[in-house]
Order: C-alpha cells, then structure tokens, then sequence
C-alpha cells in the first residue's frame, strides 16, 4: 500500500468504477437542536438538516453523495438520534468521520456515532421502530434554557383523561385521521430521489403511547411501527383538547374510525416540542 | 376609587410629583438565555438584557424608568435568577406584571417573581452574595442541546488538582491577579448613570468554591461577597491549566499574591459556560 495516496491511485479508482469493491454504506447517529433549521429534508435555498450534513459530508469525503435518513422531521422539529446513511468510497475510519464531520457541521447538528455496515442497511427501509418524544411544559413561566425543546401550556389540563387517550391510539391502526392532508402525498413518493417505494396505506402500529410527569414538564413518549406525516403532533394535539375535556378519551376510537382528518378537530401542535428519541433495526 | 381610572386622575398624578407617595419600588427576578445578547448593560444599538427590559417595562407601566441589576453580566453569559429592580408609580399588581412583562419580552428573557419591596431595597448595594456556575463538557461530542450554556472541553484534566485549586481561592483576597486589566474603571464608575459608588477594591471574600461531577460534565460553582469584572471565568482559566498541569495547585496562592493579571497565564475562559444562579441579600 506504501507510496499509493489515496486519490493517486489510478487502479484503484477504475476497480470502483467497475465493481464498487471500494464503496462502503456509513450508517451515522445524529441529534440536532431543529430550531433555526427548515426541517430534515434538501430544499433549494433553505437551510436542512440533510443539506448541512450532505454539505459537511462532501467537505470531508470529496464524495457528493445522497443520505438517506431514517425518515424526515419537519422545520423546528430536533432529534436526539435521527439514523440516516450514505455509501462512499472514501478511505476514511469511521471513527475519524465523527471528528471530521463535527468540525465541519454547526454546533446545532452533531453527529454521535458513525459506524461502516452491510450495504443492505437502509436507515428507513430496514427500520424497525421509532420512538418520539412531545415535550409540554406545564408552568406558568417557561426556562428560557428549554424554550426551544418544549411546547409552553401553562392552562389546566386533566392529565388523567389524557393518559388514557394515549393508551387508545396503542395497536395497528389506520391512522388517516391523524395524519396531514396532503393530496400530492403519491406524487411525491413516486418521484422522491432516493426511489422511495413506501405503501401508500395509513395503517400502523403503534406498541406504546404515554404520558409522564418529570418536573416541570408533561412528557408524551410513543414508540410505533413507522408515523404518518404530522402523526405525533395530531396525536398531542387532540390528547390536548381531551386534556381541555373538550373532547373525552372515548372519542379518539370513534376519531380513528372516521379515517378522516377532518373528523379530528385537533390542531397540530407546534413543532418546537417534538424530537425524535431513536429508531431502532 | 370608582370613577377614576388610574392614568386619568389629576389629583394622584400632581400628588406623585409632589413627595412620591405613589413611587413603588418593584424587584425582578430573572431567567435569561445570554447567548443572542451584548451582555446585561444598555448600550445604544445593541441588543442587551437590561435594554430588552427596561423596553418591555415601559410598555407595561407607560414608564420610563432605570432598571437596576445586582450586577453586570457579560456578552453570552447567562442568569438563573439575575435580580433587578426599579421604582414606578404604576399601580400594577407585582404578579401581574410578571404575565405582562413576559408577554412583552423575547422567550429568551422571562421575569420568574416580582415583588414590591422597600424603597431602600438596591440590587447591588443591599446584596450579601451571589452565586455563579461554569459549565465544562467532558465527552467527546458536545449535545446541540446544551452547546449553548457549556464550554466544550473533551480533552484530559485532573479534577483532582483542579478541586484542590478552587478550593485555594476560598477566603478574602485581592483578587486582582483574576480580574479583567481595565485601566478606564475608576472613570467609569464615576460616570455610572446609577450612582455607582462601588468601592476601588480588588478584595473580596470568596466563601465557597468548588467543582463537581454532573454526567457528561464537569461543573465549578463559586459562592463569594462579590467577583470583579471577568473573575469566575478568569478562575476557570486558570483552573484548566492546572488541570492541564500547566500549573500546579500550589500556583494558585502565588498567583494571588502577585495582585497583577499578568502574573496569571490563564486565559478568560468562553463566555458560554458562565450562568449567575443566585443574588442573596
């Protein structure tokens, strides 16, 4: 190997051109504080957690490569170990691509893990499950340390009622009426870069949805299957009005069986509260 | 009381001009996030706590008034509960204007108490101790969640010798050696817009001083009668160097002695670990 730099090796570049002995899929664990970003997803002209990391990806690779993410999160939303991967023929040790990556992404993105794994690894096709967390912060005035993690709802809520709620969207379910509306939904699968093949159904499982009390804050943890777009933010939104005993917990079954958005008068609740805790493979 | 409303009675106002019956003097406790911040003090065209406040004071009460801090903070530190107060003849209740000053202020600033107290009552002059945290990040990836109130240090210290520095600080000293050289002082005390009558002296009594370990961090925390411009952060300087081994323990009282900054090759650690916790009086 002695007297080969990596890039001036003439025979090892055509070899990868052939068979792509040299590539190699790099799985990365990320968090990022989602506040001053335009969501996950590339957007032209907007600042994206993927962009930076594609960005900073290219900065240190030389590769202009796609990541593929374990799923998007929407503008303001954070994540405490988003999944995303990308194959490269870059020479680098993963454990140098966590230094490298890191000194070229904003303090607001780190990447916590990198790791090289089987080129079938795909961070959203192989997923298992996803675990998000809904931070609601119940006094009357917020810490400005954590204002931009939680949701401030300092008004009376019957957190009994909305226990049970959550413990009623548990189980496979179709979840329309709690997902975005969104008409160019097929279109935009169809088209998605990465050749998304996702099912256009609304059905998924969720294996656990609760509420806790830590503090200050009202914290909603539920872990599934996969989530609809707006699916945890429409799930809080309504456990809120149940909360506001505008609704009752009954009515989430009847909510779920209309398989319509419009059956469910609750609002999205704003991004600033949400994080995705994990995914596991 | 009927029939006049409070901005509209010609009697109360000429009778507050006449001896001040009606003059209150309001304390504020105070949260804030420094880091979008030029630091406590007013200072034309830029954006600065004490200037957000006094802003969002005269919005609520319709008076211009001079708010009074327990002290300075600089540019990027931050405060747990900064205390502050000024005198107005508004006949707000002290807790309503918690609710109207927080509706007035960015998230980053929120008023925690406010109570009315004693006209003697003078944040800086009448306070016996205060209290002040540095932040230190230990691991090797600093969370986008805390980045903003931590100084990042993922290489190696001895904790040991460095709990043995803060501890040779305890005690009344000159502590020149730690404050920041400032040749236009004693000027700008006289200038002050408040009156500062604050004493020449480098002494002060330092009661408490110490680090402890918090997770991934590593925390000092220094209780004293007062600190001196830059002091906390030019101990925790100092502190790393000797945690470097740079210097050693012993140091510490050498470096006190020589009552001149230059005798001390510690830098002025970042502004972001800093917080004041607490003002005692």
């Amino acid at each position: 190997m002695i007297g080969f730099a990596s890039g001036a090796d003439p025979f090892r570049r055509e070899k990868s051109r052939e068979n792509n002995d040299l590539a190699r899929n790099f799985k990365l664990t990320i968090a990022y504080d989602g506040s001053d970003f335009a969501g996950w997803q590339v957007q032209p002209g907007l600042r994206t957690i993927q962009g930076s990391l594609m960005d900073a990806i290219a900065r240190v690779t030389r590769d202009k490569v796609m990541l593929h993410g374990s799923g998007r999160t929407d503008a303001g939303v954070h994540a405490l170990a988003q999944v995303a991967s990308f194959v490269s023929e870059s020479p680098i040790p993963a454990s140098n691509l966590i230094i490298a990556l890191n000194d070229a992404l904003p303090e607001s993105i780190r990447v916590t893990a990198a790791e090289e794994v089987a080129m079938d690894f795909h961070p959203r096709k192989t997923a298992k499950a996803k675990t998000y967390r809904y931070r609601i912060w119940r006094d009357s005035v917020c810490s400005p340390f954590v204002a931009r993690y939680v949701y401030h709802h300092p008004w009376p809520l019957d957190d009994e009622a909305m226990t049970r709620a959550a413990a009623a969207v548990e189980g496979e379910h179709d979840f329309t009426s709690f997902a975005a509306v969104d008409p160019d939904r097929l279109r935009r699968i169809a088209e998605a870069e990465d050749g998304d093949d996702e099912a256009p159904s609304n059905v998924r499982t969720v294996f656990s949805s609760h509420f806790r009390r830590e503090g200050s804050e009202l914290v909603y943890e539920v872990r599934g299957s996969g989530f609809l777009h707006h699916m945890v933010r429409n799930f809080v939104g309504t456990f809120l009005l149940i909360g506001k005993r505008t609704l009752t917990p009954d009515d989430v079954a009847r909510i779920l069986a209309a398989k319509d958005r419009s059956a469910n008068p609750g609002a999205t609740s704003p991004a600033s509260g949400l994080a995705l805790v994990s995914v596991e493979y």
